[in-house]
């Protein structure tokens, strides 16, 4: 944290200011320049808010934030190297990081039947996904949509996992209902509209089963990766985080836009895996072939894509879901680009 | 919802496409124009997604919503009449709603000890506002920022309450503190973060406190309605609308932009009464008292401002909050625009 | 602008970065604290980007600027003092400023003919307007849109000048128009679509009337005082900076979001006058006199009011054009508010 | 159009409507329902404003938009057929289309002195470009920062035309400098910031150079299909789309965010081509090559890449240029994308 004086401040100004930083437990380092005088602020200021210092003195010019407010989240915090998400699953360990092969996640948005998903799973498996996505507790705009089948439909994703050997990845909605979402998951998904739940967030930081963040609507990169970090500072490590769409002004042709920036992006700011969710990302089955290849040219570790059998009976966001037959032809365009940058799986 | 086929649709698809809407539940009146056959979907078709009845035929142009999709939220609900909500105080009820007068909430972000919420709670009293805020478990966006003092705050909080009669207005931020939090508080609060938590909504709306409930960063005025409706769909008929700014391009001078325009606008859509807090609103106490008097000429039914006997060591949020004598010069300001248009308690 | 260098910086690489800082035309401070080092810029910083410092040296961690990118513009430039815009019209000066009467503005979207214009001008005079508003030049979507009458246009507002002594305010769309737009108005305006057309700012900025700037849908307060000062710096120093809504999520019940806290953060950035445009702003009628009231209370200097003889006909923006009658009632309500905080006009 | 009554509109009112609407040149088709009445209106209603309608009763619940408000620019209008932008160039013909081989274009923002254009020039034709960019005038938030050298860097950018046989794409930012921009630009760019400069769209439209058009920071894909739509109706069909990121929350590690979606959005919209500026797009150099290849494999028609011999010196936009031998380095990476997809030029 880096204070800037007015032109002219007073020196008792200046001395005052220095002795309640002091008492607020920081060491300023005073450097007089020609013309202005700047306080360097050492000690614990990453939990500091750069407007309650200003308030300090009126002849305070300026707070500055020299500091990232992530820490174990930070690239610098494994010294630049990537981490790896492992997740065990019948088919073995899926490796989710920057050096390995991409990850594939497929399913439907909610878990509807035990014929749909033992069938959707065995498709996606059959194309070449490592994990079954599929919601049992689902957040709906509206109280009259479905809500998704709860504990029941967590049943049915163990016996497609049961049937497939896929991991699972479900999403938790409620503190009270994570025990029974952990026991069943195999990645447990935090969705965007609860990036910034933060008593979710603690306390799947406390269970271990690892979490997928997706980001929120509006969330700036900062945010989302001191979302993660409230899980990993509660001591979960596996952490990845999922890029599903933003929101911005067009909405008409596309539901979101899906901000493939972040991942340039957080290669410089975090070690964490990356996941891109094109089907939510843009709304619409027709877009997703695009983005997703996009996501694998850009960088990804991972893609999450919604596959369903038949889409316009979906009980839930049947647009944006590919068939099974679809999603075979996908993965072939995806294989073209995933080999030309030498990170599709064998 | 209206279903508007393409130019050229064959008769035996507009024929197939009646027949599986009348599978959906619904009836199709199909109205056969010049060029064109459009469709009038009859049944609920509150909870369809028209872009999943936009898959089910290639010769489907488009497919446009007529209805609102909040009932209980709606103007209509209640036939145009607006409605109050009574809290019971020590003081005595206090009524919010269009046609009373402004109800004033005023204190800190949270509760610091004692000694500070009760001082704070007597100068509010004094400069005549009839609730107390303050909070107990705080959503901040660092996990390594205070977190609010939990339940020993909210005993704070009720010793305020009985030092001066003034109602408790508190934030609820996890399913499992729902019950000790309503215990203390005479309104609920859910905050901007949780506006879409829609466990929480549910749970807020299974209980009989009145509920506060805060716009999120992002949302548009039809999820926050979306979002009361979580609520009054769960029985609880008690919800004041609050807003506390949106999330737009500046934020180097104001933290959030407070959009005044919700109050006409709600007044066209929704019977429930109106809050704006202008504190979180801007972010900045020397705009607050603009944006104060701006609130009441627009025609809010009440105000909730951010006061601290020291904002420069408030715990949170201090740039925002007034000092109890800030607060008392404020309250006259505010009387003379109040009194100007006939809203000014007496 | 401060540099900040990472921890561990070899001196010979400061010293290196010195001499290429003082090739640039800068003084660098150097400062040397406990762990870092930083460096403060003296010299002319101020249209220097921060990112090409940083581009310097790769031990540079980061380049914070701390002084604000605009001049002419700025609170500043006048030793804290506010300025007015003077505009001479035939009823006598108008003078728009902080510690003035608030300035009415208020008039069609377009000026349709000889009859609507002379007519609309005496009604809003009636009630109480200094000035008339008329788009000769309209900016529209859609190039199949009307686009105004162009110059016979400009000498009906003169007419209706002639008619009433009211000033007229009409707005320049291209550098080619700029004469004959001077010749007949008052107070030339620049639109939001062309707040970043620089060459036209150039233009205004080199010639007498004054300019009314609009906001951008998407500008900061930052890009809007930036685009001010092109203006001041061509050499006219009569501009008032126009709110007129900027673009947010929500445009299924309001075209825009009228920002109203510009009007406290403007009041500590700048010495310019301000005015409000809740037409625009709303984009609907029914929404205007809530807005019109708040903008006053929180301090405007001056309104821009749409009114039109008969909306439901009207060329362009008819759905957010009060009627003569309604302007009449409204500026009733105004007046209850404007002498509440004793800036109402005798 | 479509008309949606209120339930229980009374039937001479009905007939009044319909008389009105036949005023106005429309043919109301009456359909009757079950419960409400919809009007159809046929005629030329591309350029209605459905709130224009709205407010001709009071009985009208809802006026609903069925036609797209651009005609030749939709994909309709060449019924399905994606067009190309034929540009000839001293090297011959360049063709920019979707069934095309990517078209690269090249250079720096800014035209500096003879010898970086010329040298520059060659590189990246060397690299394999088929066009340079480089600004003469130049779009600058400060009025005291670096504004292009004018028309002597027009002619510098012949220079580098003759000395390379690339073609010339530069910017025109007033309506005054089209004719001596026109003359020396094989393809004529308009800027972001005047997306929406209605009379520079005009004029360009009536020139004959093909013209790249590129998204504005906040336009909505609808707004940018009718500023290309302004410049088609003037007669010029030669446009390209160029879409270089938009403004979203995050702007403190991207400058905007690059919407890739544009493409296959697009695509379902328009016959126009397209090109991607990822430069702009991001901001930093360091993101360019993930977000080129992402767009390659998006499926993109051309690429812009900011290309600049000593990027920390340049006059603007030194932070998102790339040095020579990178941009030689991107080629060779960006051909293994587009050789996979089969759009790599031989």
């Amino acid at each position: 944290m880096i204070v800037v004086m007015k032109v002219g401040s007073p020196a008792e100004e200046i001395a005052r200011l220095d002795q309640e930083l002091r008492e607020w437990g920081l060491t300023p380092e005073k450097i007089v320049g020609q013309y202005k005088v700047v306080m360097g602020l050492v000690g614990k200021t990453v939990n500091l808010d750069p407007e309650q210092i200003q308030e300090l003195s009126p002849w305070i010019e300026q707070v500055l934030r020299v500091e990232q407010p992530f820490k174990r989240a930070s690239l610098a915090y494994r010294n630049g190297e990537s981490s790896n998400v492992v997740v065990p699953t019948p088919n073995g360990d899926v490796v989710i990081g920057k050096h390995q092969a991409i990850a594939m996640v497929a399913g439907p948005c909610s878990v509807e039947n035990e014929e749909m998903i033992v069938e959707t799973a065995r498709r996606v498996k059959a194309a070449g996904a490592h994990f079954l996505r599929g919601g049992a507790y689902k957040p709906r705009t509206s109280p009259y949509a479905f809500q998704g089948h709860g504990e029941s439909a967590l049943e049915l994703l163990a016996a497609a996992r049961e049937a497939t050997g896929l991991g699972i990845i479900t999403e938790v909605m409620d503190t009270a209902e994570l025990d029974i979402v952990a026991k069943f998951a195999d990645v447990v998904q935090v969705g965007a509209r609860n990036m910034q739940n933060f008593s979710l967030l603690k306390k799947v930081g406390a269970q271990s089963k690892p979490v997928l963040l997706k980001r929120g609507m509006a969330a700036t990169i900062e945010e989302w990766l001191m979302a993660a970090e409230y899980i990993l500072a509660a001591g979960n490590p596996q952490v990845i985080l999922c890029e599903r769409g933003i929101r911005t002004f067009d909405r008409q042709y596309a539901r979101n836009t899906l901000d493939l920036s972040v991942i340039p992006v957080l290669r410089t700011l975090t070690h964490l895996p990356i996941m891109i969710d094109p089907s939510h990302g843009t709304g619409r089955w027709e877009y997703v072939p695009a983005m997703a290849k996009a996501a694998i040219a850009a960088g990804t570790d991972s893609l999450m894509i919604e596959v369903h059998p038949n889409p316009a009976k979906a009980l839930s966001d049947g647009p944006q879901s590919l068939t099974p037959d679809a999603f075979d032809q996908l993965m072939q365009e995806l294989a073209m680009v995933g080999e030309a940058i030498g990170r599709w799986p064998k």
